[in-house]
């Protein structure tokens, strides 16, 4: 194999670890078909599967799982140099979830467009403006701003 | 008072809590300095502050840490009909949690360019495309997008 292939290949079966994940949400009824897989230097570091519904937790999703998983292997909130295999485009929550974590790829199989035909609404979020969302207070609460920027050896994220 | 004076003290009162959750948060060394409430009915039934630092989870936003807070106490996904107070203007992955998590409004007092200017990156992420990720093995991954279609008494979320 050149180089290119095993590139593929790698990728091939990093997706279909990413499948198995989604594979065992559905079987146990966890929530929907979303598995996820984050891999560092070629080694698979974190796993996980959508588990909103047995966690009653709508933040559950397989990506955010798995970026839980791999942070706690590594003891890190830190992931760059990771790249993340998830069997469906990522919502916002969890693009946002990749962001903060510095994972700097992302692989993914279906597209939200296939989430939306089975009736998953992220594709309606990505098109949400924050209208919903209004100011308040905002003196009190740069007074804590203010709090947390005077403070010392504080650690950035 | 009349009616639109007890709701604005209200408001107020419940950006007071999820003050002192943030300043909770910058005491201990938790995190950046954001904290939040949900409320329902008038009434606290979830509250949390940032724990990045102290959970190495990049994930334990304070939005995120309230929702799972609301969500294990109703013992329920669905928080319809809340309202969420926070300390500054939602991240992407926070406001994708919010509508997740079917929250209808949003109250927030910094702003997410009060949030840069002490060092944090909402708004970076905001105005960050999807081009870093990239399709791969769409066809295995709409498989398991059908078992799920296929699978009885599933629950949706």
């Amino acid at each position: 194999m050149t180089g290119n292939q095993k590139r593929g290949a790698d990728m091939n079966a990093f997706m279909s670890a990413a499948i198995s994940e989604a594979r065992e949400g559905i079987e146990k009824g966890h929530g929907g078909p979303f598995g996820c897989i984050i891999v560092k230097d070629g080694r698979i570091i974190g796993r996980g599967h959508n588990e909103v519904v047995a966690r009653r937790d709508p933040t559950c999703h397989g990506e955010i799982m798995a970026i839980r998983d791999a942070c706690g292997n590594l003891s890190s909130f830190d992931l760059q140099g990771c790249e993340l295999y998830t069997t469906a485009e990522p919502c916002p929550m969890c693009f946002g979830a990749i962001l903060w974590a510095n994972i700097g790829k992302i692989f993914y199989g279906c597209n939200i467009s296939d989430s939306e035909a089975i009736g998953f609404r992220d594709k309606l979020f990505y098109e949400t403006d924050r209208s919903m969302a209004q100011e308040l207070d905002i003196e009190e609460c740069l007074e804590i701003f203010e709090e947390y920027s005077k403070k010392k050896n504080r650690i950035g994220y």
